[in-house]
């Protein structure tokens, strides 16, 4: 089979016939593309590396779904509707028709979850890796950036921390031994890391609510370290409150979780900053859009990062996960 | 050097501060970006693969320069105006300084002279690997598809064909015994591989002229054969016709010509196909935008592509080079 057959037999359900704004998807040599009026495009490229972004082991349908999944955050931070992406996949071998037919799979359903439409790409051969371009919109003016956070905001965060980073960490050593409770523990965290949901719901709800967002991809400590930066700002933030699963809770002890929490990586929560008279309204609105929005700690005009445990200072990670200093792969 | 680190000191003169409709560039989870009113937008990406796409001794700044040219060749054939591109760049190691400058280098210098703005990216650790995701416009309903072409056409290509196949095959085999005429010839090809020029002006100058266009980048016999049959219909194509440099005619015999100049790929050129009342108005277009377009054949109502010598049917390449049946790594 050429590449121009696996392209079409495997992604041509996901091209975007018919979606907003696709004059011609897949096919020519570019996408022609009708941007909506009066709104601003939000552009964002990930790559995943086999090996380093997802375990080897990983399914064909959860890479597929993660690959798309992490664009779609960086989206949902900025307030922007999913229009358009581009498939940029490397594949060691056309042989596997059913690796190719699961990835399918999975983009497709996230991409159908999402509204999102497959518009382009190239296909090739080579060490497994996935790049994918995310497009979207947002009214003029209304997307939330990394640089719009005020001394005396509430930093927030959606959903729960830590779970990703222990389903990765753990699974090898308890998996095998495991009773019941802990064996269904780690295929509910491990799904976290597998088949994350981007948070786009919740994104658009805070238009107009958060003075500033990023999505948390490398772990609370670095990626709200951006947003201090940008916004010239720091934070005292309570490491009891991160707020953290059933499942999390009961695989963790107390004194390795503020690690995993914080600068463990892959949570693809949104973290953002809130003007406090703002919050109530923020949490109804996030809430409604299916998720649940929790105070942390505040921002200061102090910069740096700084962490309390019942108001008092403590020690806690001032970065993230860095992929240029990592020495072993992630995964 | 942390990734960031990276990225800031080695892309910060590339993004596009001050660019066409950039409202935020670089450095949050998405770039803002303005659509031009009235346009439409054109959007590719390409990968390139070490030891796939390029020779694994090629120069870092020619590996940046072919990277961004391969997607604005894409452009080209659209008759797009770039604005903006995404660079997601998985590199084996962060150590080597001067290759990351070289890389940024090449990149650089044709992302200037084309007037395409840095927007966004990724930079992660894995096999050599370059995605660049191009994005251009062009008023609403002037991009050129392959889907236009009228039986009575003229096909046409811009510049020259066959020069980097030859400068990718005969190096080995010639570099070390050649003269010094050869020893030219060889560095005139293989910059013709390395470094393509993407005929942006060209493209540009064929809007309302051209029925439609395709890039030459997998070879001429299977890129036409795309237009063929998005546009349901064949050619009758000229062998003798296809234009050649003064450096391939000397380093070929006639009788290989035809395989390098129609299914050896990496050209880089435009073919195009437009209404013979509209050929002398194009190929004066053409000639003003710095290239020159050789009439090579004829679209037919009859399908498939028939080549010819001297109006006798002749067999010749009915497919370009395709990643995924390629037994061995290009280059």
């Amino acid at each position: 089979m050429d590449e121009f057959a696996l392209i079409r037999r495997h992604f041509a359900g996901l091209s975007g016939a018919g979606a907003t704004g696709v004059r011609l998807g897949v096919g020519d040599d570019a996408a022609i593309l009708v941007p909506p009026a009066g709104h601003e495009l939000l552009m964002t490229s990930d790559t995943l590396v086999a090996g380093r972004h997802f375990p080897v082991d990983t399914a064909a349908f959860d890479i597929g779904w993660k690959a798309l999944a992490v664009n779609l955050s960086d989206l949902a931070a900025m307030a922007a509707q999913p229009l358009w992406f581009l498939l940029a996949l490397t594949l060691p071998s056309s042989d596997d028709e059913s690796w190719l037919a699961g990835f399918a799979d999975g983009l497709g359903r996230l991409a159908r979850d999402s509204g999102i439409a497959l518009v382009g790409g190239d296909t090739t051969r080579g060490p497994l890796s996935i790049t994918i371009t995310a497009v979207g919109s947002a009214p003029a003016g209304t997307a939330l950036r990394r640089d719009g956070a005020q001394s005396g905001d509430v930093v927030c965060v959606t959903g729960t921390l830590g779970d990703a980073a222990l389903g990765l960490g753990r699974l090898a050593a308890v998996a095998t031994a495991a009773g019941a409770q802990t064996a269904a523990d780690i295929a509910e965290l491990r799904a976290r890391l597998d088949r994350p949901t981007p948070r786009l719901a919740a994104g658009l709800a805070l238009r107009g609510l958060a003075s500033a967002a990023i999505d948390l991809s490398d772990g609370l400590a670095g990626d709200l370290g951006h947003v201090l930066a940008a916004s010239r700002v720091g934070a005292a933030i309570d490491a009891d409150a991160l707020p953290m699963s059933d499942a999390f809770a009961r695989q963790t002890e107390a004194l390795e979780r503020l690690a995993l929490q914080a600068a463990g990586g892959d949570d693809y929560e949104l973290c953002v900053c809130i003007p406090a008279a703002r919050l109530q309204a923020a949490q109804i609105a996030v809430t409604a859009a299916g998720s649940q929005l929790t105070a942390i700690g505040v921002i200061t005009a102090e910069p740096g990062l700084r962490w309390q445990r019942r108001g008092h200072p403590i020690e806690g990670p001032q970065h993230g996960y860095r992929h240029f200093e990592a020495a072993a792969a992630h995964g």
